[in-house]
């Protein structure tokens, strides 16, 4: 069994209006200095074999299919 | 200038929808042997002072305010 985490963030130049909102929401909270909020997803999943290749393989698939619009975000994958 | 990130993620029993949702739709891409499909919110942050203690403080403040819902998710801070 593997566990994975893939990260999606936005690409460098792509407007966030949700990171604006939240640095909006921040500093109204009294949070001064905190700029360039960027807001992104996490999936945690769980691969049932234990082929790190093929699981990173599958993962990558999965990103490029459905976890990520690689128009405008990016990927990480990290397996543990 | 620190660049912190922050993932938060929903407690263990806490149900997930989402991630239901996709691992049904992982599963009729016909990707098989995936399983416990968590999502989560990951939020990358400038900080524009150098104190890393006051930093790593604002931020879990930013946490319990806004950015996690500590009723049903946890967060962690990482700086880097």
């Amino acid at each position: 069994m593997i566990k994975a985490r893939v990260v999606v963030t936005l690409k460098n130049g792509v407007l966030d209006p949700q990171g604006k909102a939240i640095e909006g929401a921040l500093g109204s909270l009294g949070f001064s200095g905190v700029g360039g909020v960027r807001q992104g997803k996490v999936f945690d999943l769980v691969i049932e074999h234990d082929d790190k290749a093929k699981a990173e393989a599958d993962l990558k698939d999965m990103c490029e299919k459905l976890l990520a619009n690689t128009v405008i975000e990016n990927y990480t994958i990290a397996l543990s």
